[in-house]
C-alpha cells in the first residue's frame, strides 16, 4: 500500500515536472479535482483522443462523429432520469458545518478495519517467515475473521439502503457505527439528503426569461438527441454508430486520485444503434474490440480485466467494465453497456416526437436498441502516463527515469541535438529540424552535456534522439537513439524520415487493433 | 440586402440538409444561440482545427500548446476585469417584460434609417437608369442627406454614452426616438442596467463552502495562469507562444447570424511573450503571418481585409481585426491585439505572486509583453463553409450545387462508387475503400445513378469520387473526378493514393503558409 501510495506521488510530480499536467489555477492556489493538461499533456491527450476516433470513426464505414454543445435543453436531463436521480448521498455536521458523502463516510470506516487485517496479516507474517500460509490464517484466525465478518455486514447494509433509498437506515448505520467527523470528532449528524451532481447555471438576463440549465454530466445524450438527424442526413442503416468526445461536468463532492476523478472531465463516447434482440451479439462484438483496441497499445495485458456488472444500471440489461491496473489498484477504464432503447424510448416520451427507424429489410419501423462504449479520456490518460512511467537501474548502476509512451501517443517524437554547441553543428542540427518539422513534432535542444539531453528526453518520452556529431559534417550520417533499448544507431540523415514514422506513423499501430 | 438575407438562409439550410450543423437539442425545439456539429461539420470542425494547432504548434519551435480547464479559480476573473467590466448594458420593457439590449435598440433604429436611405438609393436608380451616378445621389438628395446626418448623428451619441457609462442617457435617447419594444409596441421602459455576460455556476455542495465560478468567457486566462509553469518546465526562452483551443461561453441577450455568435464557442488563441518595447515588431510580423495562414486556404484575396481599431481595449495598445466577406458583409474572423503588460500584471497583483521572466540576455527580470492572435473556431467554420457553397450552371442549361471546401478540410476526401451494384464493382470498390481508409477519410456509396451520387458528393464537399466500372475488371484501372472540375481520368487502381495525397495532405497545404 505505501509503495503503491509512493509510485502514485512520482506520477503526480513528473507529470508537473515534465509538463505534463498542472494543478488548475495554481497561482490562486488551485481549484479542487479541476486540472489543466501542460505543453506535453496537451499533445498525449491529442493523441489519445485521435487514436480513438480514427479506430472509431475512420475505420468504419458504418460510425460517424458528431460534436454536441455542453449546454442544452434542460428536459433532456428530466428524460434521462438525471435530474431525479443523478444523486450522491450527503450528510452535514452540525457543528462543523463541514459536508461529506454519507456512503463514502461508510466505507473509510470499513478501510479502517480492512487496514487491521493487513496489520495482523503483516505481523503474522513476520512471526511465521517461509512458512506463513495467508489464506489458511485469514479463515482462521479469530480477530482478522471477525474483523471481516464485521466489514462484509456493514458494507451489505448500506448497500440495500441506497438501493431501497433508505438514507434513514444510512444516518442510522452512521450513529451505530460512531462515525465522527474525521475534521472535528464531532458526532452531531443532520439528516441524510440527496444531493444532484449536476451544474448548474441560468441561461437569459431576465429573471421572468431565465432558464435553468446544466452543463451535461455525460456526452452520450447529445448523440441522443440527435440520433435522427444524423440518421436520416447521414443515410445512414442500421446497425450504425454514432460518436463523440466531449468535456462533461460533475459536481464531485469528493473528488480524488488526481485526474482519475475530476469534477470537469473529457468522455469518448460511442452510441451503437442496432436491432432489437441483436444487443447480445452487438455487447460481445464490442467487449473484444474496444479490449483490442487498448491491447494494441502494447501496455501488457496482464494490467486489463473485465468485470462484468452483476447489479445493472436502470438503463441496461449488461454491461461489463474493462478495469486497468492503476497505480492504486484495478479501476474501470471503459465500460461496455447495453443500454436497450431506454433512452431513445425516453426522448421520445418527453419530446413527442417520433425517434424511430424505417428498417427497410423488416418493413418496420422501431426504436433501435444501442450498445454503448465510454471511455474516459482523463483516466486513459493516467493509464498511459502511470504505466509508462518507470525507473530503470542500468548497468553502471545508476538509474534513469525513463517515461515509455507508446510512441504513436508521445508528445515529441524526435529530439534533434547538436554533439557541442559549435563547429557549425548546431547549424545542421537546425537544418534537420526544419526537414522533419512538416511530418512530426519535433524538437531542438543544444543546452547541457549530451547525455543529460538524452536523460532530459528519456523522462519526457521522446521516443527518438538523432545527434549531430563532427562526423555528420564529413558524411551526412547521424546517430539515432531509441529511448528504450538507448542503441544508437548510424544512419544517413535522408533516412531518418522513414525510420521516426515506421515506428511512431497511427496507421502501424492502427492495423494492431484488427 | 435581400440577396444577402437569401444566401445566408441557403447557408443554414445546407449546413442542416447535409449534416453539418444541427440546432442544439432540436428535438425539444433547440437551445437558442447554441448548435451541434453534425456528422460533416465535427470533421470539418476538426481538420480546422488541427490546422490551426499544426501551424502554429508544430511549426514553431517556440511555441507550445497547452489545454487548461474550463473551470476557474473566481479571482482569476477579478484579476482580468471580467467581473467588473464584462457587461452589456440591458433595457426591459415594464409591460412585456421583455429584456433587451439598449444598444441594440438604438442600432436596429439607425439600420430601419439606413433601410430608407437604399431604397431612395432604388428608387432613383430605376427612375434614372444608366445615368444615375450614385455617389451624387447620396452626397446632394436633401431626403437622403437628412437621414444619412440623423443616423450619425444616433450613433456619435450612443457611442459617447457608453463611453462614458452614462446609461441615463442611453435610456433618454431611446425615449427621444420614440424607440418600442418591436414585439409589443410599448414604450414603457425601465433603467438601463448593465449586465455581467459571464455564465455563473456553483462548486462544492455545502451553502457554506460552494463556490461561486463562471464558466470561462474567454481562453486566454488559462494561458496566462499558466505562463510561469509552462515557461519553467518547458525552458522556454522569450520571445515564446502558449497556444490553446477550446470552449468558452458568453450569456448573450442578442445572439444571432447562426454560428457567427454563439452563446457556447470555440476559441484558438496564441499568446506570444516577448520583451516590453519589442510590441510593435510582433504585431506587425503577426499580422503578416496570420493572413497568410488564411491566405494559404484559397479562399480568395479581395475576401480578407485588416480592420485597425481607432479605439483601443483597455489592455491593448495596438489592436486589428483581419475581417471577412460574410454572407452578411464584412466582419471580424481573427484579432490580433497587443495586450502590453496588462494581464500578467493584474495576475501578480490579485496572486501575489511573481510573474516575470528572468532575462539572460539582459540579466534582469521583467513581466513580459503580450502579444495575442484570437480566432473563433466556429466562425472560421461559417466562413470556409459559405464561402465554399456555389450554385454553378453547367453547360446544359442545369445547375450544380457544389461545396467547394479547401480540400484539405474535406471532411470526406473521396467517395468509392461502384457503377451499377451488380457484377461484381462493389466488391472491387469495398476493397478500394478498405485499402484508402487507412490514408484517408473514405465513404462508399451504392445508392441511385452515378450522376446523382456525384451530385451528392458536391454538395458534400468530398474532392473526389473514384468510379469502378466493368473495365476496372478487366486492367485495374477506374475514373476519378474531381469534383471542382468534374473533370475525369482513368488511372491504375494504384495510383490513387499517390493521387489524393499530393492534393490532401496536410504538409503540401501548410507549405504555402510559409
Amino acid at each position: 500500500m505505501a509503495n503503491q501510495d509512493d509510485q502514485f506521488k512520482k506520477v503526480i510530480s513528473h507529470a508537473k515536472e515534465y509538463g505534463y499536467i498542472f494543478p488548475s489555477s495554481e497561482i490562486y492556489d488551485g481549484l479542487s479535482a479541476v486540472y489543466d493538461y501542460a505543453q506535453n499533456g496537451v499533445e498525449l491527450k491529442k493523441n489519445i483522443r485521435e487514436y480513438w476516433w480514427k479506430a472509431m470513426v475512420q475505420m468504419h464505414d458504418n460510425i460517424v462523429g458528431i460534436d454536441a454543445s455542453i449546454l442544452m435543453h434542460p428536459t433532456t436531463w428530466k428524460a434521462s432520469g438525471h435530474v431525479d436521480a443523478f444523486n450522491d448521498p450527503l450528510i452535514d455536521n452540525k457543528d462543523s458545518k463541514k459536508r461529506y458523502r454519507a456512503d463514502v463516510l461508510v466505507e473509510d470506516y470499513v478501510a479502517k478495519i480492512e487496514a487491521k487485517v493487513e496489520k495482523e496479516i503483516a505481523k503474522a507474517e513476520k512471526r511465521f517467515g517461509d512458512s506463513f500460509d495467508k489464506e489458511q490464517f485469514v479463515a482462521t484466525n479469530p480477530r482478522v475473521v471477525k474483523y471481516n465478518e464485521e466489514a462484509q455486514a456493514i458494507l451489505k447494509r448500506l448497500g440495500q439502503s441506497l438501493e431501497k433509498e433508505d438514507l434513514v437506515d444510512v444516518k442510522a448505520l452512521i450513529e451505530e457505527l460512531g462515525i465522527a467527523d474525521p475534521e472535528t470528532g464531532s458526532k452531531n449528524w443532520t439528516e441524510v439528503k440527496q444531493f444532484n451532481l449536476m451544474f448548474g447555471t441560468k441561461l437569459g438576463a431576465s429573471a421572468e426569461s431565465a432558464m435553468d440549465l446544466y452543463l451535461r454530466p455525460e456526452t452520450a445524450q447529445g448523440i441522443f438527441v440527435n440520433f435522427l438527424n444524423v440518421q436520416k442526413t447521414g443515410r445512414m442503416k442500421i446497425p450504425f454508430g454514432i460518436a463523440q468526445t466531449g468535456k462533461a461536468f460533475r459536481n464531485e463532492i469528493v473528488a480524488r486520485q488526481f485526474i482519475f476523478r475530476m469534477r470537469e472531465f473529457e468522455q469518448m463516447e460511442m452510441q451503437f444503434f442496432i436491432k432489437p434482440g441483436t444487443q447480445k451479439e452487438w455487447y460481445d462484438y464490442w467487449k473484444e474490440t474496444r479490449l483490442k483496441w487498448h491491447m494494441s497499445l502494447g501496455m501488457g495485458e496482464e494490467n486489463y480485466r473485465f468485470h462484468d456488472h452483476e447489479k445493472l444500471a436502470h438503463y441496461a440489461d449488461a454491461a461489463s467494465d474493462i478495469e486497468f491496473r492503476f497505480p492504486f489498484g484495478f479501476k474501470e477504464l471503459e465500460g461496455i453497456h447495453s443500454r436497450t432503447d431506454f433512452d431513445l424510448a425516453q426522448h421520445e416520451k418527453f419530446s413527442n416526437k417520433k425517434l424511430q427507424y424505417f428498417d427497410p429489410e423488416e418493413n418496420k419501423s422501431y426504436v433501435p436498441y444501442v450498445l454503448e462504449t465510454s471511455i474516459g479520456l482523463d483516466r486513459m490518460f493516467l493509464a498511459v502516463f502511470s504505466n509508462s512511467l518507470v525507473e530503470e537501474e542500468l548497468e553502471n548502476g545508476s538509474t534513469r527515469t525513463v517515461l515509455k509512451l507508446p510512441s504513436v501517443l508521445a508528445p515529441t517524437k524526435v529530439a534533434i541535438l547538436p554533439l557541442v554547441k559549435k563547429d557549425g553543428l548546431p547549424e545542421v542540427a537546425k537544418e534537420i529540424f526544419e526537414d522533419l518539422k512538416w511530418d512530426f513534432n519535433v524538437t531542438y535542444d543544444e543546452k547541457d552535456a549530451v547525455g543529460r539531453r538524452y536523460r532530459r528526453q528519456d523522462a519526457a518520452g521522446t521516443p527518438f534522439c538523432v545527434t549531430v556529431d563532427h562526423d555528420t559534417l564529413e558524411n551526412n550520417t547521424v546517430t539515432i537513439r531509441h529511448r528504450d533499448t538507448m542503441e544508437q544507431k548510424r544512419v544517413k540523415i535522408e533516412e531518418l524520415r522513414g525510420i521516426v514514422a515506421q515506428e511512431v506513423d497511427i496507421r502501424n499501430w492502427l492495423l494492431k487493433t484488427k
